[in-house]
């Protein structure tokens, strides 16, 4: 279960932080590492302070963008600070243990996502996760190294897969199609309907691609933070695309939906 | 409070080790190092590593046995793998972290105690502790870096700090008019948006009211667990207004929405 979910490091200056959040990630059973264009990798560092864990380096997937590291993710978590401008669902790390346990045993993938040593993630790159995850540190020393925030939020996954191994699951009673149906899309799928909704919303001159202003990210907060299940996104895939026919006056003499 | 607690390091091989042990207290509060028999200290790998948290290296104290470090200490707890010869008791670290946080509001002195970065503690080291802290790692790659180690039992501490001292560990610093756009819709209004929806539904005939099928409680389901917010339900209010007119061929050289 625990291989359900990956640790994605954006962007990572120093290599020394990429081998010890492998270390960290292997002390804790996770395995799967992906890194988003990483400036010097590989490196001697990252083997020298992964430590033992240079398995989970020579397996790292290497890709251009956070988009290619979070393709086929139901759920994804970006480590953020405390106080953005847009208020984004926030977690701290312990929910987020339990959440990425939770969607990992049902099948789901999850993603970890830690921004650069300086700037963190970008706020387009927060807009990508599902929710936030802050690790309550002091204000006046605010920023971890980035291998120890792995660790936290790597230990909190342990933390919560241990007590999940001990407890039975009751998703696992589900009909494989139920499950199918009601698992939450990948990131992906949520890109494209985002696609989809701000074309449409283009087309019923609702929003002014000349002055988007915050509504499509007030629109990704709200549609990322609630498990969009397969069958619902289906159902709201139908929606725009007979919204756009209308709005081009298509929509008129023709059959009814049948859902 | 969090004065009371120090953290000991016995006998550090890497200053590095050091330094990132520094940040990580920092990060989580703490600030009283103990380093018993240093091998290399002070040192710029030291200071690098600290990144910001040179003034905890700066004040640490550097004593030449276990014993010294330890004077004046009411509660001592020192990490441990999991299996030793001699049983002795053992918490977990979030047990470290509260039983750490109510003895120094009882006002009284607390040490966490980290061994070699090779070799741990030694068997006469560790009867020297009131209680063993094992971190739940893999057993098949179970020995942490010391700073992470050092950071997972910090941020224990930390998270028992914040729940003693009554501090929410999310943010409750929005402004008042924040607060108020972003509390959930009320169920009355919920209904409202509900018919609304149907409404336009209907409009782009994507639903037949002849024959409505479960279209209106999967969608009731997607966004009654959706927590939607006051400013949320206004968007999405607005987005049916626009749909209705663009369906009815109203939406034409009509003015931008501003949002």
């Amino acid at each position: 279960m625990l291989e359900n979910i990956r640790v994605v490091l954006v962007n990572t200056s120093h290599p020394g932080n990429i081998g010890g959040a492998a270390r960290a990630m292997k002390n804790m059973g996770l395995s799967r590492l992906v890194l988003v264009d990483p400036l010097d990798f590989p490196s001697s560092d990252a083997v020298a302070r992964a430590s033992g864990a240079s398995d989970i380096l020579d397996a790292a997937q290497i890709v251009g963008t956070l988009e290619e590291a979070l393709v086929g993710c139901n759920l994804v978590m970006g480590t953020s600070a405390r106080d953005r401008r847009i208020p984004w669902p926030l977690l701290d790390p312990r929910e987020c243990g339990v959440s990425a346990c939770e969607q990992a045993q049902q099948g789901g993938e999850v993603a970890l996502v830690f921004g650069r040593e300086y700037a963190g993630l970008t706020n387009e790159e927060l807009q990508r996760c599902h929710f936030h995850v802050h690790i309550p540190s002091d204000p006046t020393f605010s920023s971890l190294n980035l291998a120890a925030a792995v660790q936290v939020l790597a230990y909190e996954v342990r933390i919560a897969w241990l007590a999940a191994e001990n407890q039975p699951t009751k998703t696992l009673k589900l009909e494989a199609t139920a499950i199918q149906s009601s698992l939450p899309v990948t990131a992906d799928e949520l890109e494209s309907f985002y696609t989809h909704l701000e074309q449409a919303l283009v087309e019923i001159r609702f929003l002014d691609p000349a002055k988007p202003r915050h509504l499509m990210s007030r629109l990704r907060r709200l549609y990322g933070r609630s498990d969009v299940s397969k069958l619902e996104m289906n159902i709201l895939r139908g929606i725009l695309t007979e919204t756009i026919k209308a709005a081009r006056g298509e929509h008129l003499g023709q059959e009814k939906a049948d859902v």
